[in-house]
C-alpha cells in the first residue's frame, strides 16, 4: 500500500540492493526484524555502514581488509611464502583458505580483463604484481582463475608477464568435478578433461 | 577462513539476522556488497538503524507507524468508517489494502492469542479495541485473522467481545486453505475471500 510508513517503504526499497531479494521476500524481511528482531536489525545496520565505510584493500594482495596489510600479509610465516596464488575474487581467496592446501600468499585481482567494461591491467593492480616479480623472491605463481573465458584470458596475460620475469607458472588442474556425474557434465568441460587425460 | 577482516565478519554474521540467510548466502550478500555496490549496501544500512529505531506502532490500529497515527488511521475519509476489520499483522493489513475492496479502518493485534508463550489479550491490545467497541460507532467488525488454531481462537475471543457490545461481526469466506498465513495467499483468493465474508 502506499500507506507504508515512509521509513518501512525506505527499508523495504533498501533491502533490494541485495542479491536475490525481491520486492516479496523484501518485505517479509522488514516485517520479520520489526515484528521479532529490532536489536539484530539495527546491529545489522551498524554493522553495514561500518564495512561499507570501512572495508578497503590490502595494500600488497588487494584483498578486503580494514587495515593497510590484511592478516594473511601481516602473517610472518605467509610473509616469507616464496608462492603467490592469483585469484579473481575475494570469495574465492576464501573458498581455497577453506580447502587448508595453501600456505603461501595470494594476489586478489578483483575482477578479470574485460576491455569492453573498461577493465584493463591498471585495473587489476597488475603493475604491482609485476613489482613483486620484477624482486625475484617468486619461485612460482599458481593461477587460481576461473575456467571461464574471461578468467582465461587474464591467466593468459599474467602467464606472460611471469615468463618475462623468469618465474615459474601453474594452473589449477581442468577436469571433471568430484562427484559429479558424467552424463551431466557440460561438453566443454568433458572436452577439456579428455584431452588432460593422465597415466592411470 | 579466520583471516576474513574483523568488519566484514561481523557483517556476514549480522547478515544471518535476515529470514532465510545461511551462512553462504550472507558470505555471497556481503561480498557483493562490497564488490559493487557500497553505496547501496550504505544506505540499507542507514534505513535498518532509522527504521528499528523509528518505527512504533499507531495509536489507534496499532499499526507499524513513525508516527502517532498512521497514514490510514490519519485519513479523514477512513476515519469515519464504521466498519473495522481485524487482522494478525500489518503483512496481513497489506495484502488486504492490496485487494483495493476494502475502505474501512484497520486494527492490528500483531499477533495472537497464545497462553503458553505469554500472549495473552493485553498484548493484543484488546482493551482498545473494547474500548473502539464501547463507542457504539462501529456496524461491523470483520475477522480476518488467520485460518489457523491461534487465528481461530482469538477471533473466537473477539466474536464474543462484539456481542457483549452489540456489534455485528463477520468472518472472512471459508475458502482459505485451512493452515496457510494470510501474507502469502494470491490477491484474488484473498479478494474472494473478502467480498463472500459472513456472519460469525
Ligand atoms: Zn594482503
Ligand atoms: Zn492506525
Amino acid at each position: 500500500m502506499a500507506k507504508l510508513t515512509p521509513l518501512l517503504q525506505q527499508l523495504i526499497e533498501a533491502l533490494r540492493v541485495l542479491p536475490g531479494v525481491g520486492p516479496k521476500s523484501a518485505q517479509r524481511m522488514a516485517f520479520q526484524l520489526l515484528e521479532r528482531n529490532r536489536s539484530g536489525g539495527a546491529r545489522l545496520g551498524t554493522a553495514l555502514v561500518a564495512a561499507m565505510e570501512g572495508i578497503g584493500q590490502c595494500q600488497q594482495c588487494r584483498t578486503f581488509s580494514e587495515h593497510s596489510l590484511c592478516a594473511i600479509c601481516s602473517d610472518v610465516k605467509r610473509q616469507q611464502a616464496d608462492v603467490l596464488c592469483v585469484v579473481g575474487s575475494a570469495a574465492d581467496q576464501l573458498a581455497i583458505e577453506h580447502t587448508g592446501q595453501f600456505q603461501g600468499r595470494y594476489f586478489v585481482l578483483m575482477g578479470y580483463l574485460s576491455p569492453l567494461d573498461g577493465v584493463g591491467p591498471a585495473e587489476l593492480g597488475l603493475d604491482a604484481l609485476a613489482a613483486q616479480l620484477a624482486q625475484g623472491k617468486l619461485t612460482e605463481l599458481i593461477l587460481a582463475t576461473n575456467p571461464t573465458v574471461e578468467g582465461e584470458a587474464t591467466a593468459f596475460y599474467i602467464a606472460e608477464l611471469c615468463q618475462k620475469y623468469g618465474c615459474k607458472v601453474t594452473r589449477l588442474a581442468q577436469g571433471l568435478p568430484f562427484g559429479g556425474e558424467l552424463e551431466y557434465i557440460d561438453g566443454t568441460t568433458l572436452a577439456h578433461a579428455f584431452s588432460g587425460r593422465k597415466s592411470f
